[in-house]
């Protein structure tokens, strides 16, 4: 079922990633269908709230069937882009960039390296994960004779409205931010800010109230 | 006004931490209070969402005067704990645990980093940021020797089960995993699971649909 013409929700978008993760295990472990009920004890999400998010782009279970396993990853797959692949570039090879050069999972899910950048000049020329470091300097020269769909930044907080309006300007279709700040661009691109320090931050939060009870 | 016996939704809790970034900015610029409205346009979220999540809390603003930004700061700070330090540990110091003990938002939130555990020799004995490295095999000891609130996880995938399971049964009060599964323990523990391959699938997402349209 196509799901072309149709909107999905960012909050139920938000929830899909996870999806994919459980019914990939599924698949893995050879398991072909399952039942909303069952989904909803793997995942800890109520029954209703899978049927109410699936049915958001067609993925019907039958009755007395459950959802196909394998149909239902490839929607959920098709959705999400992974059926095609995504040009990324790392902007800041600081301890963050590295971890992020080196995360396997990124390919995995469809997103290919295909350049790093920064201005220290031991790390130019070198490469990290088969992927070549190259100076800020060629950055432009790059983003023109490639398709740079998506630029992570992980470059030190003061620096990163520069960049990303750099990248806004360039024509880069997306940008991933580690920075601890709200990017907003006047430019025709998606944003996603990590803030890791906020995850903690309510891991914090949970720990402390489970101790006032 | 105390929160103490109230229960906030883990939906709000989940919010927080943004009012916390941006109540920071505001204070940091000299701003002393500011309306729903302003707030609301700063941190494109609605008016009315705003008054609903800290009416949570008791953040009353005044009818004309708008929130006091420094009172709200103070509350905020106090139900995520920032008014008291916690102790973190990081499991694996791979680029990820490289990244993570060079993060200093982290000091800045409340959470002290007190020691790193890894089982290559060649970093056993070293430091990083000036937090120790020491060898797995010590970590039960430190953990009963010290008070740990926190284990950060960035071990291989495949290590993390059992690894989170030791942290578990040695009395750690949360976790914060790195590896792409949602960990899950028998024990009285808080886990916040980060998939950062989630947060890049729905950037993906977003530039797709942008170029259906």
């Amino acid at each position: 079922m196509s799901n072309d013409n149709k909107k999905i929700s960012l909050a139920v978008v938000r929830r899909l990633p996870r999806y994919y993760r459980y019914l990939y295990d599924l698949l893995q472990s050879g398991v072909t269908r399952i039942s909303s009920r069952e989904l909803s004890e793997k995942m800890g999400v109520t029954a209703s709230q899978i049927r109410q998010d699936l049915n958001c782009f067609g993925g019907f279970g039958q009755q007395g069937y459950g959802y196909n396993v394998q149909n239902l990853f490839n929607e959920i797959s098709k959705i999400l882009g992974t059926d095609h692949r995504f040009n990324v570039i790392i902007i800041g090879l600081g301890n963050m960039g590295h971890a992020l050069a080196n995360y396997e999972n990124f390919k995995k899910r469809g997103f290919d390296i295909i350049g790093i950048f920064d201005i220290k000049p031991e790390l130019i020329g070198t490469t990290v994960n088969n992927i070549k470091v190259m100076h800020m300097d060629e950055l432009d020269e790059f983003v023109k004779n490639n398709r740079v769909d998506i630029g992570i930044l992980s470059v030190p907080y003061g620096q990163t409205p520069a960049i990303a309006d750099r990248l806004g300007r360039l024509g880069v279709k997306g940008l991933w931010n580690f920075s601890p700040m709200d990017l907003k661009l006047p430019y025709d691109i998606e944003i996603e800010n990590v803030h890791l320090s906020d995850s903690l931050m309510v891991l914090g939060y949970k720990i402390d109230s489970k101790m006032k009870k």
